[in-house]
């Protein structure tokens, strides 16, 4: 093992992933400094996140430089160490990037896990995806026992966890999914009361139909038309949650707004955003209730894995596509 | 004193009011029922809801149906009365459309103003505006003493008051404005640190250079196109606060959304409407700091006063094409 293979970014996409847009890069791995430890990669996580961080928009990461390894989160395996708080084998969850190994330090974005845990379940319910929806819909969404929840992208890695953890506050929660198939997955594996398909040229009808009581809760990962639709349902002092909108972050120009934020006004209601990374101090608390919830048979989770770094770029597009149902994964290395 | 007259609605207005769109009475003085009193309208308030409450569109009140007079909040005297709590001579402050006399009951749309009261400072300062301005501001945008405050509409009734309320919190306050003489009122008169004229060709680049640490705390009173400028000028953990669009209201299509609402998200802001309606309860605690503010010389307020009940329509007019400075009232009926 002397070599790294790596998918550096060669310009900006513009819409989805093109293959110029990266290079399959192979480079002998660096003489680690003191202080540094090397991760193979296990997972990488496939978040929406990902697109913005290779496109210039401000975030809360600066932008991948062209010439970089496309940033990323994943699971994975300490190989080597000069750091002090990480040892050879140690499992760790970090920023590898679109990379077989990483170079990583005992810091804050990197988090040693418990030995002999799930390293894909590490990535989605039990990490930024479950940590995610527990802070949006709980801590920020405040549903209360027999008020109405809706979650779009429902089927979805943060939004299907979402849902569930309304339910079991004793919510009435329905989903939104660009399939049907999606639809019926949120409804019969998920548990959520219904599910309404956003591409049904009936939409808003359908989606009026579904939430006789207006709704209280808006979990949001998807923006544009979805979002303005979902505002003219709001109860009075509902919660907008403003997750992501996986609608506009493909976007070449920017879409309208939602002309149906006034009715914020009329329902004395609030839309807010959020990110779980300013929340790093509660991952410990958050990730063992949910673990304790899945160890108990209370959530359901799905992951939809891909084989093999190279297809990184396609898992990416999967996500503006649509074409996966659950977590989506890159597994660029055995699990053992 | 046998007749009363009035303004009804006679048709759904289009854009500003025209003439054809009210209809002067001259009706009987109706006989009191049992609990009924009947108010001399003094001032009308004339606030942008007046023009939703006269559309189609769906409000904290139902519209105001055509043949109807055109409701309106102000202050007056009770004249005559067969209302347990309500004596001639009582100052009142309620809903009494744009007629020179009312049919108010003591319940809860009329509040009892006491002996001596400024019937002009009741309908805004110390009134409605006075109050929306204090919650919106002081409970929602919870601005703390140093952040940085922006307000648009801040030479009107509300935003006026608001800035002023944050600046006494120790706050950088930046006004928005549409008229340059309405920005040197605002720096020189209510003692805004700064004002920018958003008709500017260069409105962006000027609110830039007015907020060089962001924008924790945005009272806005306006919408459309302002709202987006600021919106790309949050600071983390932004407050946006709904208190109006005027640039809306009169829309005959609703226009497009505030497409940098995904800001929100970045900034981890949350953007929320409110009624100060929802706050009766506290109306007596709010007006008496506010008096308390005003008798210590702590708060400027200026009223904008045209004469006659003809002229309400004109009034309203005026909020939307930005020809008043201060609250605009109408007086119907001389004070004494």
């Amino acid at each position: 093992m002397t070599t790294n293979r790596r998918l550096a970014l060669a310009q900006r996409p513009h819409g989805l992933l093109a293959e110029a847009d990266v290079r399959l890069e192979e480079v002998a791995l660096p003489d680690l400094e003191e202080g540094e430890a090397l991760m193979r990669t296990t997972y990488l996580s496939i978040d929406p996140t990902v697109r913005t961080w290779v496109s210039e928009a401000r975030s809360y990461f600066p932008p991948v430089q062209i010439g970089e390894v496309v940033r990323c989160s994943g699971t994975g395996v300490i190989v080597d160490s000069r750091a002090e708080g990480l040892a050879v084998g140690d499992l760790v969850y970090s920023l590898p990037g679109w990379q077989e190994h990483a170079v990583v330090r005992d810091d804050v974005f990197t988090t040693k896990l418990d030995p002999g845990t799930d390293l894909l379940a590490a990535l989605g319910v039990l990490g930024n995806n479950g940590i995610t929806a527990w802070i949006g819909m709980l801590d920020i969404g405040q549903p209360e026992e027999g008020q109405s929840v809706v979650v779009s992208a429902a089927a979805g890695a943060t939004g299907s966890i979402a849902g569930q953890l309304a339910r079991l506050r004793g919510c009435r929660v329905v989903g939104i999914a660009g399939r049907d198939d999606k639809c019926a997955f949120v409804v019969d594996e998920l548990g959520f009361d219904a599910c309404v398909n956003h591409r049904s040229p009936d939409f808003v009808e359908e989606l009026r139909a579904a939430t006789p009581d207006r709704v209280d809760v808006y979990f949001d990962n998807v923006g544009g038309p979805v979002l303005d639709a979902v505002l003219r349902r709001l109860a009075m002092n509902a919660r907008v949650v403003l997750c992501g909108a996986i609608a506009v972050y493909n976007a070449e120009h920017r879409p309208p707004g939602p002309a149906n934020y006034l009715e914020l006004i009329t329902f004395r209601a609030r839309m807010e955003g959020f990110n779980a990374f300013d929340h790093w101090d509660r991952f410990g608390e958050i990730t063992h209730e949910l673990s304790a919830l899945l160890d108990a048979g209370r959530l359901v989770h799905r992951e939809h894995v891909l084989d093999g770094l190279e297809r990184a770029p396609e898992a990416l597009n999967m996500l503006f596509t649509g074409d996966n149902t659950g977590k989506l994964v890159v597994q660029v290395s055995p699990a053992a």
